[in-house]
């Protein structure tokens, strides 16, 4: 008998972090943090767990697209998908009828990129490794097979691609050793948001640096005057040589962030992060002409890789800020890093979010161990938010993510979980209405 | 008692087009064209109707995703509502939980786009008026306050919107008449669907010149033998004079859609229609750059006024294509409008699908009315598909569209078609089965 997927469970679970203001900035002023769920299922027991991360209403809008998608996926061979993930990511985003909801962005992008997502946990699953180290013991060829280069091939050829790939497999072993006694450098948003007070803010901004981040981030963009008092007390608090960055999350346009950075010069940002909308390719490149030295960072909302491409080609930022669930899977993520490798542009992954860490990790440890070769200039952001749901929780030492070593991509959350926040019928949720 | 919202009414309809191959091109070979339908009714019992186009799978997600908005929607004020569109489209796509999924693009930002229709469809019925008439006749202050400026103030001011508009109000009185008298210029893409054979292809480029129509249009990309075959087939069906464009529905790179297109160039295509990916705005540039003086067109899979914004500004495309329910509604077209008359840029909408000709043609016509003010390089598509299931189907006469008359936006269907096509349960869907 041959093996195949013979089930695609979804559910719809939603975290009441609004009580708290958790995850709170300009654009998101009462976020519940939520996850579009799935499960793949085999005919022999396995499981591949996956989910999409959403900010709480549309999440069933989220789980209808990835449920709508299962009719493309029930009953393939499981040894035909895991063979090719590129040939699986490429037939599920390039059904010509489900198509027609993006192309290759918004909910039906994010449906796809959560089934190849769950389909890669499966396989490395089954060949007990941890995403990263999955994808980095890949031949660069495989890797390249990855890659839908349709709308690519004038930024990256696969023939560039395959140099990169196999010019960063020197010293690949040494990186290995070094991962798994360091970790990844990490920065941190959680003193941030912009519904803390000022003494949270202190308080929290002071325990980042002891806990040994790298660099703490701010949401700015509701009110000047508000920005400088808090951008004055993170100062005071991590001292002149910790980095500090802001983020607006897309509240201005393109004069306006021109504007308003200049106003917030003076206290040397790391970064100015979404200065405006997420598709403004020529408005971040006018951006970064104006607001330099201050670096222009922007991608959690990078709807695909020909977003990504254009933001390098218009030399538009100094920083791609991945996304785990944002785009259509590992398979594109694999595409953003190649073409940040080939302009000479830092990734540094966005997450927080439920599950966002626990699984872009894996994708930064790659691009180090295979793509990049490098950690200059690069960190995974960090958010103390819902860690405890999930089975193999980032853990963090140091400021630095540590290497995960258990078998999967990070998304699988405890069961236990799964049923107190399922919405609306979940106890944290019946309870609270 | 004040008037309000009552109900949001949902509906899968779906026409089984991919029994007889219309529709057929190079990205989507088996459509079957589809309508996420809605119905928003009042307390006082009007209704205002409108849809999202689709192709078939995934229209159940889109109806989703339009009913999770009446959350937003259900229990306002009619009047207030109606008597500030502009206030109601930015709740909607700014509802910072929705907002995630897209932002602004792909199934939540259509839906976003339907409710706002519908609501714009209740207020022509209100005021007697078919939309065209009742955008041209509202002052240019009423106009502007449709448009969110968030990102576009770069390209475009609000002032520079209100002297466009103020400039445009010169001669009004006549081109209405005119336009009453002799209706807006239309091409017909109804003989070049990549599905149909040379005879067939032949046959109706005859008649769509016998019929009057100013240009006809032929799917390309597949196969490039075909091609060159099936351009010499219309040439010689349609004479010398008379322009014929080519549409690559998004088939190609952008090095690709260069090569196939100097190919094409001894046809003297009038322009290539979607060469590659319609989010690569650098891309569009350089094609164009490289085909001219094939003009380059893109625009009916454009997710937001932001990415009009940058087409215009990157100078990479000659044509933009408007569709009626791809974007945030009425409202967003009303932007991308002002945006093309600035850049000078003529708009011919996209149509065909399932009631797009039914809707675009009032916002060619009110561009013609109030913004450009010019019919000059301007044609409307039309495809002679389904509209017998409208209520107030198009009219042409001589290859041009008359100016509709009846109240609306023009997406209402018969209760018998609706009933007919609904998805499964419909006899046409259960009798297939």
């Amino acid at each position: 008998m041959t093996t195949s997927i013979v089930e695609l469970e979804t559910r719809d679970v939603r975290f009441p972090t609004s009580r708290f203001l958790d995850g709170s900035d300009a654009m998101n002023p009462f976020p519940d943090y939520s996850a579009a769920y799935l499960v793949l299922r085999t005919s022999d027991g396995a499981e591949g767990h996956s989910l999409v991360f959403t900010v709480g209403r549309g999440n069933d809008v989220q789980v209808a697209a990835i449920q709508a998608l299962s009719s493309l996926v029930v009953g393939l061979p499981v040894d035909e998908v895991l063979g090719d993930l590129g040939a699986f990511g490429r037939r599920l985003a390039g059904d010509s009828q489900f198509r027609w909801l993006g192309p290759d962005k918004g909910v039906i992008a994010m449906a796809t990129g959560a089934i190849v997502n769950a389909a890669w946990d499966l396989r490395a699953r089954r060949e007990g490794l941890p995403l990263w180290q999955l994808l980095a013991g890949l031949s660069p060829e495989e890797i390249v097979g990855l890659v839908d280069f349709r709308y690519l091939r004038d930024a990256l050829t696969p023939a560039e691609a395959l140099d990169l790939l196999r010019a960063a497999s020197d010293g690949r072993a040494a990186r290995e050793r070094r991962l798994l006694a360091d970790g990844y450098p990490a920065y941190t948003t959680t003193p941030g948001w912009l519904g803390y007070d000022d003494e949270k803010l202190a308080r929290l901004s002071k325990e980042a640096v002891a806990d040994g981040f790298r660099m703490i981030k701010l949401k700015v963009g509701s009110d000047l005057s508000d920005d400088l008092r808090r951008l004055r007390i993170a100062r005071d608090a991590v001292g002149s040589d910790v980095p500090i960055a802001v983020d607006a999350n897309q509240i201005w346009g393109v004069d306006e962030a021109i504007e308003w950075m200049a106003a917030l010069a003076p206290y040397r940002p790391y970064w100015i992060e979404e200065p405006t909308s997420p598709d403004d390719i020529l408005g971040h490149a006018r951006i970064r002409q104006a607001v330099g030295p201050i670096r222009v960072a922007t991608g959690e909302h990078g709807a695909n890789p020909v977003l990504f491409k254009q933001l390098l080609q218009a030399h538009a930022i100094d920083v791609v800020q991945i996304d785990a669930t944002r785009v259509g899977g590992i398979n594109d993520n694999v595409a953003i890093l190649l073409l940040a490798a080939k302009f000479g542009v830092p990734v540094c992954p966005h997450a927080g979010g439920v599950g966002l860490c626990e699984m872009v990790q894996h994708l930064a440890m790659f691009d180090y161990m295979a793509v990049s070769a490098t950690q200059d200039g690069r960190m995974i952001e960090y958010v103390d938010h819902l860690h405890q749901h999930f089975v193999d929780p980032v853990e963090l030492r140091g400021g630095r993510y540590r290497a995960p070593t258990t078998p999967g991509i990070g998304a699988r959350m405890h069961a236990a979980s799964l049923a107190e926040f399922t919405y609306p019928d979940g106890p944290a949720w019946a309870s609270s209405t």
